[in-house]
C-alpha cells in the first residue's frame, strides 16, 4: 500500500488539496489521507467550508507520498513547529516530497528547499525567493523526488505526472480519463503571462479579501 | 449575496464539488454553501475522507444557483426522494441549475432534463439517455438556465461560464488566474476519443473499484 498525506491547516485552498487527491486516491494500491496537527475539521480559505483531517502527524509518521498544500500566504502555518517539523520527518523517508501553490512556501519554511529552482502560486514568487529558491515559470518542476506545483489547479497536472512515477503511464492516462481531464476554459486567463493588467489587478484584490484563519 | 448551494451525498466526487465551489466562492458578493438532506460529514467516493454539509435542505431553501456534483452512478441518491424534491423545487426559482459528471442523472432523476441535450461523465451517456436526454460530447452545455458539464474536472470550465453570467467576464478572468487555471496536463488522454482502448478499459475497471457509500 502506498499512503499519501496531504496536511492541512485553517485557511487552506481545497483544490489544492482536492485535486491530487482525486488524482491519487484513484491508483489501486494507494490511500491518501488528510492529516493535520490534531484530527478535527479544518476551515478552507473562503471561511465556511470544513474539510475533514480525520487523523494526526504521529498517526501518519512516514507517508511515501506528502502534498503540501497552500493558501493564502496570511493564512500559511509559517511558524507552526509541529507542522514544520513532520514535513522535515516525513521528507527524510518519502518518494516524493511535493507542494501545489503556495505550499512550496512551507517546504520552504522547513528548510528542505534551499538552492533549488520551484514554483508556487505566480503572487507568491517573491515569498518563494527568500527561502533561497530561485522561482521558475512552470506548470510544475521536479528535482529528484520534490515536486512543486504553480497555484492552486496546478496540482492536477503535477499529480498525473506523480501517478506516472508511481504506478506507471498507462495508469496516469486512465486517472486522466477517469476524471475527465481535457482542460477546455471558456477564457485564456490562467497564467500572468496571459491575462491583460486590468485582470491580474482584480485577481490580487479578491485573493486578499479572502478572510484570515490561521489562527482559527 | 448571491447563494450557491451545492447538495452532497454519500460516495459524491470531491473533485466534482470542490472544482466549482472553488470558481464560484471567490467571487465577492457569492456565497458557497455544501447542504443536504441532514447537515453532517458526508463520504467522498473513495470511502475516506469527509466533507462537510453544514446546512440541511431546509436551511437553503431557494439558493440562486444550484451545482449538483456527481459521483460513481452506485452511490447517486436517483431515488432518494428528498434529494431530487430539493432539485425540482429549487429549480422553479434558480438563476442557474447546473450540473457536474454525473450529477446530471440526478437533475434527470429529477425530472427536469426531458428534450434537452445533455452531458455527463463519458461512461454514463446510456444512463443519462434513459432520462429522455440526448448526449452530446461537449466539455459543459447551456440550455436557458440549465447548465450541464462533463466528467468530474469539467466543473471547473462550466463554472467559469458560470462567474461571467454572474458577475462578468473580467471577474471570470481574474478567478482564472487566481486559481491559476493553465491547464498542462503531461498527458492527453482526458476524453474517449483520445484514448486507447488500453486506457479506457482501464479507466472504467478502475472507477468500478470504488466502493458503494450511497447507504454509509
Amino acid at each position: 500500500m502506498v499512503v499519501v498525506a496531504i496536511p492541512i491547516f485553517n485557511g487552506f485552498t481545497a483544490l489544492d488539496a482536492i485535486g491530487p487527491y482525486e488524482v491519487l486516491h484513484r491508483i489501486p494500491g494507494v490511500r491518501v489521507e488528510f492529516v493535520s496537527e490534531t484530527a478535527g475539521l479544518y476551515l478552507a480559505d473562503d471561511g465556511h467550508l470544513r474539510v475533514e483531517a480525520p487523523v494526526c502527524f504521529e498517526q501518519v509518521p512516514s507517508p511515501d507520498v506528502l502534498v503540501v498544500p497552500g493558501g493564502p500566504v496570511k493564512n500559511l502555518p509559517l511558524t507552526n513547529k509541529a507542522f514544520l517539523d513532520y514535513i522535515v520527518k516525513v521528507h527524510k523517508t518519502s518518494l516524493y516530497t511535493t507542494s501545489v501553490c503556495t505550499g512550496a512556501l512551507l517546504l520552504g519554511a522547513a528548510g528542505i528547499l534551499h538552492g533549488l529552482k520551484g514554483t508556487t502560486h505566480w503572487a507568491a514568487f517573491d515569498n518563494l525567493a527568500s527561502y533561497g529558491v530561485t522561482p521558475v515559470h512552470q506548470r510544475y518542476i521536479r528535482q529528484g523526488k520534490i515536486i512543486m506545483s504553480a497555484g492552486v489547479s496546478a496540482g492536477i497536472d503535477s499529480n498525473l505526472e506523480v501517478a506516472a512515477l508511481l504506478a506507471d503511464e498507462t495508469m496516469a492516462k486512465a486517472v486522466q480519463l477517469a476524471i475527465e481531464y481535457d482542460p477546455q476554459p471558456p477564457f485564456d486567463s490562467g497564467s500572468v503571462g496571459k491575462a491583460s493588467k486590468e485582470v491580474v489587478d482584480l485577481a490580487r484584490k479578491i485573493t486578499a479579501a479572502l478572510p484570515s484563519l490561521q489562527n482559527q
